[in-house]
């Protein structure tokens, strides 16, 4: 199918920019306030550390999509328009999570902050999802078997971060504990499989 | 023609880094205030909503852009440097959309934010309208009937923006409407045509 | 020479992405702000005038720059590490192009900051002048008439842009028409040359 | 090789974005102050030298990697999973570089400040020699002479890095010199070697 190739790959170009730039925003954040107190502790990580660990967080999530994206299109059987929205709905998505990141580490154990977070990973997480199930379906809107089982898990790593909503105004270090657990569980194996396992569909 | 694909390749590449800034950028403007009220409205949502929804409107009309850019300089026919400056003329107009969605996101119906809006809108049009003159028209000076279609339907929503400036004066609300319907109306429908349709004069 | 195509292009792309950056960080100094007078005047164009113009003036000059680079790497020679380096010094004194936007446009008719402009426009002009160099002579050192002459002409523009800096503290008003001038007699032209002339020595 | 080229390309494209946005949002922090002083120094230079050294500082280290890390890859002989993931790694302490230098422009001589620096460089270094040394060993686990010497290289530049955090509680001055001597003694001359010699393993 080499009559595809230079539209996957400027839409790969594209989000390789926006996802090097949502990345690296969030480092703007991790700001050492200037007339802070002195000291490796008073100085510099207690001001630090509370931007930091959601910074290291979100930066492997965005890490672990953007794995995930470059194998994904590098499957990809078709690149019509419905692809080209769908993947700035994913775009647009991830651009909201520096914003939930500056949000959480301003306000570290609050409510709002940790729910807001979760919902814009579930947001990123279904997005994705759609994208998949978009690009990974055969003519027939059938899935090989393969691309079913990642289909289904990426759904229920949706779910989970869905739940991380609701569950954030129950005790946000269950929420938190989901931030950590999923992207451990769900999706940093499948990024590790063997390109083999992944990427049978692929040419 | 492949003595032109390296020129117009390094269009779209640099096109690209600079539409994907210019999106991504505009997330900076979405910060929830750190001492700001409690609970999911007045600590978030009321701060962030009259921000997020011009931020949304401005991301849609930017990835409405980047895709007809895209398969625009897909089917250019010349890559000479008019070709470039019009390219240039437009990402400069783009540039200016981040600046006029935060001056709309801090002052939300106010009468000269909408018209500087909807004057950066209308600029942005007329400089993509003018590359797509330059990139179709034939060596005569002439347009394919598909071509001199989309080129109509480019000025018309041209001129609707061009209207929101003065109606801004007369009523917000109509010229808020207009930045919500002409992206509606003009380009996404161009935008999920099929290919064979846009994309016949492209190789 | 098809082996030296890789190393090229990735100096490109690299040169877009950083270019790419530059000329859009720019607009972050474009704020108007929060509150303001009301009016299109009073709220908008006297806060905005005084940094719009050093900002159009800045995006002119670094559109010229790319376009030249653009056309100056299409037909490199040789890609050593040498340009590299050449490249990478060229890169860094037009990311202080910003710097100095941003300080011209919060005093703009100030010596210090008219001088401060000059200095990294004549060090900008340098910095291309010496990659060009490195770049066009052949392996015997020699240039061709046409290199010899876009190489003159550089020279002459940088000699006019390092003058501004003494010139600044005559009268600022010489130094701003040179920032205007130049770019119009000395680099649009050749920016707008045929590329049959420009390009000779190009594939 | 050439059915991994594809995803080595990628590779270098997201890092070179990564890298031109690490590389220029350093700039953001050297602001002249809206109300300083007046004249060339107390207006200009008083302000921006403390921030403009640690600038330029960062600018060479970044730009030595990505000289470094386009040799690297230029020769990679294998593009699985684990080389995506020691390039975020590297990729990560990267993005630290801004907030360290930031953080040294604002407390120039300072203990911690100076420490924190030294450790981000540390890290980078180790990222940089983790990346290097899974991308050249041979499918025996060994190496090449040459990429042993420049592998054993990067280890004593590593340790020297790491050297300076202790050593800035003794002296910043020794900390300071070691930034300053170690690109100069072992990177630099690295990169500007010879292709034919470095990039002897590559094709």
């Amino acid at each position: 199918m080499p009559e595809k190739s230079p539209k996957t790959s400027r839409i790969e170009a594209f989000s390789d920019g926006v996802i090097a730039i949502v990345l690296t925003i969030m480092v703007l954040e991790l700001k050492v306030p200037e007339h802070g107190g002195h000291g490796v502790w008073d100085g510099l990580l207690a001001a630090l550390l509370p931007k930091l660990v959601p910074y290291i967080l979100s930066f492997v999530v965005i890490a672990i999509m953007w794995v995930n994206h470059h194998r994904l299109l590098d499957s990809a059987q078709r690149a019509d328009n419905a692809v080209l929205w769908f993947n700035n709905n994913l775009l647009f998505w991830m651009t909201l999570i520096p914003v939930s990141t500056a949000y959480l580490g301003d306000n570290p154990f609050d409510t709002v902050a940790v729910a807001a977070y979760g919902f814009v990973l579930a947001a990123c997480s279904t997005a994705f999802t759609l994208l998949r199930w978009w690009l990974t379906r055969d003519e027939h809107g059938g899935f090989s078997p393969l691309q079913a089982g990642i289909l289904k898990k990426s759904m229920v790593g949706t779910l989970i971060y869905t739940s991380s909503i609701p569950l954030a105004f129950v005790s946000v270090y269950i929420a938190i504990a989901i931030f950590f657990i999923v992207p451990a569980l769900f999706f940093v194996p499948d990024a590790l499989l063997p390109r083999w396992a992944a990427g049978k569909a692929a040419r």
